[in-house]
């Protein structure tokens, strides 16, 4: 563990935020699966700043190069090396910071773990910035969950007190994808993202920023997909998402809501429908035991308010024992829920592509 | 992974609910430990069914056997091996499931994974009664956290639609843990403790269920203790919660509120308080990027309510492709909660010293 | 790592020489697989003492106990639970060493690893006994290779001075199998395995004791079995044959002799034969960059003499710093290589089981 | 595994030889430890071809790049990224070979595993280029160990048929250093040195190639070095070392000649030595039970000869299933054995360095 993740699948996460690069090496891809460039290019730039208004204007281009296991258009079987270039790294502006932590940031708990050693220019590599790896990682596997009939998705259910109305989520999974690719928000409602846009302009210009709550949806999971006891879907869904930087809860099915639901309510009835078995309701979020229903799998992490504000906050110097005003500058996101939600569904789809290339074992 | 989990402390648990015993092996416990074994009787007595009234009445006496790895009292720094018996096993009650899938259970997904082969009686695997292997662990290890001045609790938080009112939660740990014992549903506020029983006792009733939120807290952890990318203090700890069964969601902080919030009311601000560095608010639940603050460690878990209910369900033969109405028999807890307090709270413990031992490598 | 080995085949071993117990937890066999509970007993039974005239005299009836994952002669998919009982416990004989350490043994290293607390009365967990789990997870895996097409098997290459002649070596698997079965000292010719059983004996009446190298052959594997780098057949092979007490080397087809050969007498040139791609010779044991060629895999492991003999030994005291002689009394095999025969055999079995088993990923 | 290696520490391993770099991360190097980059590079350069006459002719200036965990010439404690650049890449060359396996090297194994996919151009994967990121891994963590008083040194033990004296092998460490640091050879012997040479310079001749076995010795380990069963150090280093292409065998202190040796004399007796514990002999090559015994750590490897020989060799189309003759056209070095060395030597530390980091933890 620690930069890596996966079993039959394993991504090596490397770089940092203003290092020279950012990337992974993914292992266990099966040779010769598709390799679409544009497509991952694609992925990759779903993460990146969304819009003048709304987004850090930190300019990242983020141009994958693929060093390693592609050859004319082709898995290899081998490892896959790829990475995107820090092209605008400018540490001054974090320099200062050392002696006084960021309030929600790992400037802290980093000096002390690090001895004071480690760059924490950007984040280091606490910045969400290595997630490049990580959706690079998603975007080589997806051609394998597509032809093994999984699909999977993520988009923003809400952001601080605008939510997604219920209706919306009742969509297939199809129309569900296409309306929350229709606004730089990944909601799929309009209006709610109208509202969302608003909240985070508001946060933008008091100097703020604002959360929200991101939902994955799995289909196509043959029954039983997962393993045993410490490797159920939720526990091995659960750490690689806690990876992504900001992320401080992670629910599936009806989650915290079940604490307030009784037996005959959570359970979810069988039934046979059009010869196929199903259940009536999906409180379990399509897992029971760890294994896959058969029903779409759910789930929901919610993403804290960006920590980098260009408000004054109190903070301390750590050497003086003082206590200081602090502003933190650079470049920030007042909301990070939108970027975050294609590194959801990447690492959603890697951790379910792990489970199936385990399953092929037998 | 799978029946492991670790690193430099590893568990692997055995058994089954319904096979001649379960338990687990610990690896990685560092020579010399005490251990007294009248207290890890009692972690395991913990979550034994809490009481004629609340819980199953199935016979559980949960006499822990020791084999291997203690000499004299103490650890040798060998794999230790435990186990209880189970002695009040019934595989008749049980077998005529297996064509009708019990609601909420693994069931239907576990024949799907095992092609039908694996005995299901009581939950086999799937049971909860496997977390005894885990609570024997935690029980091992105690004594090193505590040896390293860190301090681990679980209490009930809510059940059903009663919570522990705040200012009950404000207590210092060691009288918020003689509060939460105080009472058999290990909620730290009496008039709550009251309130919940009364709606286990009539979930109990009306053959019903309800489930719960137990939260977890560690004080005392070392600045900096945590590993980075992969290897955060959530996603470990998530990880190794879901292994306990019917847990749906996990949350670290403020959690899911985070989403609601603004960047400056989330953020914890930094300050000097008699000559320790603290923070005003605890909202990052004592971790940042992955690593320990130095505050309190804060995380909670759902349970979901009972899966087996008394009630008749909707539910369908697999082999007749028939809708069938269920009938669950058999002996089980109209609620969980109490007894997985212990469970989360020795796991939290085992995962966190895990961390410790890995920490002291340099 | 530790007490555990294997990917998608996992075996964790448990119990010492001289506690209740020894066994192992196997996790990973596929659903179904047949479990013929003589047969595995009879594997066990092969690493049993050969006779009284060769081997210790301690009484090990060994008699298998299954306590999980098995189910109408099956395999549920689920881990399997199995150990032998130590019936044969006397700890009186060894207490005495723990001061003055046997040369040979782990006495001296373990007491500083472990700060003196562990008992290694018989070995403890660095006994040869603790192979038993080893057999036990070989000998369940074993349908699933004859499934795949896989044999394997493993005999006495050769005891101190006396070889099996290289004209014995030629015979195809099932000749050689049944060749070595023939004798007590499983090795594949009568008359060598008749010099091996007087060389014992004499080691035995002069209170010494012999070693040896035994070879394991595998047939039938995949071409391109095998993981790259840092995963070979080889590597693995090796990590797990080491666990082997006693083993203190391990080579692949020509192994050690290869130093002395030039490419052009090493290389094997491909020919087809009858339709088929093979090698004309196998220098490489059928293993090229760490995948399997299709040609029959061929190692061999040495066998030290055993540590523990009769003679009156060298040695010091380690609390008084004075020279000793010791004598090392208790029950003891001038030649363990008959017992270890099996052990390598089920080992190598598991390896390569566990390789089949990653495979079917894709 | 596969590409990672190691627990405390851990590499892994990325690039091909014939992409444009071959590199590794290095994780859980302890912040703070002194990074000399001229020594670094010196380590690579030690892999590299040794002289116009005895080597390859393929020009690798193999200059370090270190893009990541390293500040101010101390590592941060965050993943270390470094990697060579591939500047004389040349295709061509090795194309044609693919329908044609080369005897001796992974082309045919490698196709099957790969769907003919991976382009072995070079070796690919395959290749001892690869190494490149071990020696990096290897160099990093040499202060590490200097620091905690352990040496670590591999010498050419043999070449062909020409054996460094014993009498030669009885220097000490840093003398034994010195003496096979003088020639390029890395053997500790000067005359040795010499008829190897005069040996790999009559292969290249006549077009053929030779193997030889290196030797490593590790001196300082702390008593009781190691983990039980599955990880001891034979068990970790054998997999380590086996990464390494061409090697076919590894042994610990008397290896395979143990076979011939009665335990009365393959027994190492305790003795007091100036206030010291030490064996008399050290046929265990300072392991027992796994464990280190405080003597030095020795162990061998062989290397078999270079598969690539300019000589034309028997081969088949796989594709026509027609005999073919074969001639290995580019650059090779007839014999791989000095620029083993230090590779052997870095693999030996790195997994060292990763048990003393293990051990901190208690």
């Amino acid at each position: 563990m620690r930069m890596s993740f996966g079993e039959a699948l394993r991504v090596t996460v490397f770089g940092s935020s203003h290092g020279p690069e950012v990337g992974s090496v993914v292992e266990g891809l099966p040779p010769g699966l598709p390799v679409d460039l544009a497509q991952v290019q694609a992925a990759l730039d779903r993460r990146r700043p969304v819009g003048r208004r709304l987004a850090t204007r930190r300019a990242e281009p983020d141009r994958l190069v693929l060093t390693e296991g592609i050859s004319d258009g082709r898995t290899t079987g081998g490892p896959v090396v790829g990475y995107v270039r820090n092209e605008d790294v400018r540490r001054g502006p974090y320099r200062p910071l050392e002696d006084v932590p960021r309030p929600g940031h790992a400037d802290y708990p980093a000096r002390e773990r690090y001895d004071g050693l480690m760059d924490l220019s950007g984040g280091g590599i606490f910045s969400g910035r290595m997630t490049v790896g990580l959706v690079l990682a998603g975007a080589l596997v997806r051609p394998y969950l597509t032809a093994k009939g999984v699909s999977v998705l993520a988009f923003t259910r809400s952001i601080h007190d605008h939510s997604v109305p219920e209706t919306a989520l009742h969509l297939p999974l199809p129309e569900l994808e296409a309306a929350s690719r229709q606004n730089e928000l990944g909601a799929p409602d309009a209006l709610a993202a109208q509202a969302m846009a608003q909240t985070i302009e508001e946060a933008r210009r008091s100097g703020d920023s604002v959360g929200g709550i991101i939902e994955a949806r799995a289909e196509g999971l043959p029954v039983g997909l997962g393993e045993p006891f410490f490797d159920p879907l939720e526990g091995s869904l659960a750490h690689a998402l806690f990876a992504i930087p900001a992320i401080k809860g992670v629910e599936f099915g009806s989650g915290f809501s079940a604490a307030g639901r009784r037996g005959s309510e959570n359970n979810d009835p069988y039934e046979w429908v059009g010869g196929e078995l199903r259940t009536r309701t999906n409180h379990a979020g399509g897992i029971l035991g760890g294994l896959a229903t058969g029903m779409p799998l759910v789930l929901r992490v919610v993403v804290k308010p960006t920590s980098s504000i260009a408000r004054e906050q109190d903070s301390v110097s750590l050497s003086r024992r003082t206590p200081e005003r602090l502003v933190v500058t650079g470049r920030h996101d007042p909301c990070i829920v939108p970027r975050a939600v294609p590194v959801v569904e990447h690492v959603t789809g890697f951790v379910l592509a792990d489970f199936l290339l385990r399953r092929g074992r037998a």
